[in-house]
């Protein structure tokens, strides 16, 4: 028996978009001679649909993919994730379902058990979980499916579950498992996600087709990464990241364990490719062309750029280069330098002019009052309209170069420099900046070293340096990651070395800026804990402060 | 025996407030010779908590209170509610709980069974849901406790659950039941809500005390409205909405259902109440004294200006009028009117010269071509820049005036029109706010009617109206009003009688504007599906696109 695993990139509620890419892909695993062909999670519609999921029409939709595919099953078996309804009365309205197709008809329906509740996951919100689990026979061979969440309760070891669908699905014997995720990228956790696969092959002594989808909705990037496995765990293929493939194996080959293949995982390659697909499939699926971004001359908006170019084509983007009084010439020096390097247009315009009108206009209401971080926001917001300005003339979508240490802390203007249509490096500290940057100059210099150089400073008056407001970064980053990722209180965190004045000061920096977050552009998730919709805060909440 | 009901305002994380607050009520109701007192749902550390849950050192300072309270509790009974840790291994690590406190101990602990994940409701996330209820007795008196939604499968006729709490403890012959609930108000949903206390009683034939707790957190309000209710469901008392009610009932009178009493429920006087509150508690919680808005003349900022000025006082409210050269002299005059009806300090930036200096400097770059939406919203984030350096020199917080038909169809500019600390208006459509506009006119004239009479316009260009760009609203409203509250999909809204085109054309405006609500201000919710937390939707979803 012959399985292909196809590994494709959805687009949440594009069905006419998701049904033409799947048809491709049967007809040319058709053609390689497969005898079945397996897509991922809620294939259908794209993940995570979320709030779609409420629109029966929505459901219909989905259901109209599900029906236009089995009509090409006439002589291939074929396996994709759908909502559908759930007949009974009681609980929630939908499932989260695979359809196995063959012959023009629903040959198998397999509902998941596992549903995940927790980050950016809110599956209680729209499925019901199924609690029966049963295999099926397809040209003589017996198959388990399972989707994404199923496979991580091996052992009833993960104490948010009490189910484990596959020790159910084993006793009926099935020779190979199928399992259907859609499992978002974190530079952390891709080794997590082979071994959970090794071990359930170990577990239950037969082939594993692991089928992840890829690609990015808005802030989740999905890294594909499919994976074939041995029953012994010990033999498998690991698929590439960020990239379409459609691949066909010889369930015997499979059986016997004959090929070794794993994916590299160095952490700055890993999030500078899940960065470039993430920019870039925000403007495909957005269907946006071009970008433009502000370069101050400092390293976060330099390593924006270069993303941008790498992502979308450095003819794509454009920078305006935009000095104040307080701009360093250094610093304008050094941003014409990356635009040159990058061989992407530029335009200088300085902030001066309107500034000086801003603060005429104001004086008869500021007068008196000392310069403060008014004027320094108004900097910041001149800099923002005029970025949003070329933004609306010329259709570029802005690009927002806050890193995630500076989104922590607040360390950034609202309606200024935290403007854009999505966020690029709000999930990587500034210390992961430096190692993103040093990576993308590796085989040649690009970001100037001055940019890297430099003490970062947000260049708003005179001689002014980000170490005058925040700890160092250094100081400052594994605190900010032991609150964040590790979701450690404040007396967990000082327990394990840090300065305890310090841990406070920064805890507070954090939950004081919820409102700028709550504001802020959608975020490229790299982490596996970041801003956006997989952490939830009060903005009043009072908690640390 | 003696029950003391207290309906208070809660502030998430405040647990030294939250303490304080719950402590004097202890006092009161034991001076006023209650033998117990309750409280309501999550009231040591405030709700929604959200993923503040998620960090043991907040449920360690939740449990702090409630050890605190037991201290209290020497001759008298305290039931209120907190997060627990889950003892179990298995299932999510707390319990949504209530403590029954008494002579200083535990005397019953209590939890959650039925979870609601819908909406702007998360609880799976966090809690793992009881399966078993029992009462317990107390001074020779039977008690059953509930939280909120464990009353809401009554004779098992809510699909979502499965279980129902009181079918259970009312087998122990419990002579009177305590519900503890932290129910958010929308304008459609305090008849329900009564409703399924009358029935719960009717069923059971005991008392119920139902305590809800006020106060608005950021964009939820809570509106109170508690209710005491006799066995036979006939005879209740529904306490006030949105104020802090302590009140001793005697279980002998509410047995025998002597009184009647119910809150009017007019839809304008409703909403006009929960948006003070929410303006009021997110200064109060936030702890902001003044705010700031702009003032265009039109009816939407005269509604917000008149609500600013009820909730702070308009010695707290300063306005901005900032008319530009499209500006109609109406308008400026209307909006002097209002502020003279007011009573608020304002003062008159035109936008000319600011505008005419970026013209200036952009001229340049856009050479050539033709005035569109680039220098409207130029105008618009003029003015919200204006409006944040008044917000940063004198620590004003800048309300937000859009309204809920202009954030459904993203008929506003990003950091222009759409900048702010808080959205009063965005979950109130247009035909709302005229309903609004006469409520607050309803004693003396404060809006002038010439803001109310007049076609809407944003003045952004010579002559504009708002029906060049939207349907007209009584067209818009209602479809909106299918799509958004009623989840209703393209086909079921035609199917009511409207135009097809119409509605497609509606749909697509909605989805396409994700994007802006993604990074708009926190919007005060009063209907039952607001713009927020309570509905997620993907920004680059391809649906009805």
């Amino acid at each position: 028996m012959k399985v292909a695993v196809a590994q494709l990139n959805y687009h949440i509620g594009n069905f006419e978009g998701n049904l033409a890419c799947m048809r491709s892909c049967v007809a040319k695993a058709r053609s390689q001679g497969a005898d079945l062909i397996c897509f991922s999670e809620l294939s259908t519609c794209g993940y995570p649909p979320v709030d779609f999921l409420e629109f029966r029409d929505f459901i219909h939709r989905s259901m109209s993919v599900v029906n236009e595919l089995a009509g090409d099953s006439f002589d291939i078996g074929i396996a994709l994730g759908s909502p559908t309804v759930n007949p009974d009365l009681e609980g929630k309205d939908l499932h989260n379902s695979v359809f196995f197709l063959f012959e023009g008809k629903v040959h198998h329906l397999y509902h998941k058990g596992l549903l995940p509740n927790y980050d950016i996951f809110d599956e209680y919100r729209y499925f019901e979980p199924a609690s029966s689990f049963n295999t099926f026979e397809f040209k003589g061979v017996k198959i388990a499916i399972t989707i994404c969440e199923d496979i991580w309760n091996l052992n009833h070891d993960n104490p948010m579950y009490d189910l484990c669908p596959m020790d159910e699905m084993i006793k009926e014997k099935p020779r190979l498992m199928l399992n259907l995720s859609a499992s978002p990228f974190s530079f952390e956790h891709t080794n997590d996600r082979l071994n959970v696969i090794k071990e359930n092959a170990r577990r239950y002594k037969i082939p594993i087709f692991y089928v992840n989808c890829f690609g990015a909705q808005t802030d989740i990037v999905f890294d594909g990464g499919s994976v074939v496995s041995s029953p012994d765990g010990n033999n498998f293929e690991e698929l590439p990241y960020f990239q379409e493939v459609l691949k066909v194996y010889d369930l015997e080959d499979v059986e016997k364990g004959i090929f070794s293949k794993e994916q590299r995982k160095d952490k700055a390659e890993l999030i500078y490719n899940a960065l470039i697909l993430g920019i870039r499939d925000y403007f495909t699926k957005m269907n946006f062309k071009s970008a433009i971004l502000g370069l101050s001359g400092g390293i976060d908006s330099a390593l924006t750029a270069v993303l941008a170019c790498d992502a979308l084509g450095p003819e794509n983007v454009t920078a305006l280069l935009m000095p104040s009084m307080f701009s360093s010439e250094g610093s304008v020096n050094d941003a014409q330098s990356l635009a040159k390097n990058l061989g992407i247009e530029y335009k200088i315009i300085p902030i001066t002019n309107v500034f000086d009108t801003y603060m005429q206009e104001l004086k008869p209401f500021f007068k008196g009052l000392p310069y403060n971080v008014t004027e320094e926001n108004i900097q910041a917001r001149i800099r923002g309209m005029l970025l949003m300005s070329f933004s609306n003339k010329f259709s570029h979508i802005l690009l927002n170069t806050t890193n995630k240490s500076e989104m922590a802390v607040g360390y950034g203007t609202l309606y200024g420099d935290l403007c854009g249509g999505l966020a690029v490096l709000a999930d990587v500290y500034k210390t992961e900046v430096y190692l993103l940057s040093e990576y993308v100059n590796r085989h040649k210099l690009r970001i100037p070293i001055n940019s890297i150089a430099k003490p970062p400073s947000a260049e708003l008056r005179p001689g002014q340096k980000d170490s005058d407001s925040l700890p160092t970064y250094d100081l400052l980053d594994p605190v900010l990651y032991q609150y964040i990722e590790k979701r450690k209180g404040p007396d967990e965190i000082i327990n394990l070395g840090y300065d305890r004045e310090l841990v406070l000061r920064i805890l507070k920096m954090v939950n004081k800026a919820e409102f700028k977050r709550y504001q802020s552009p959608p975020v490229i998730r790299v982490s596996y804990k970041s801003f956006g919709s997989g952490r939830r805060m009060p903005i009043e909440g009072h908690y640390l402060y």
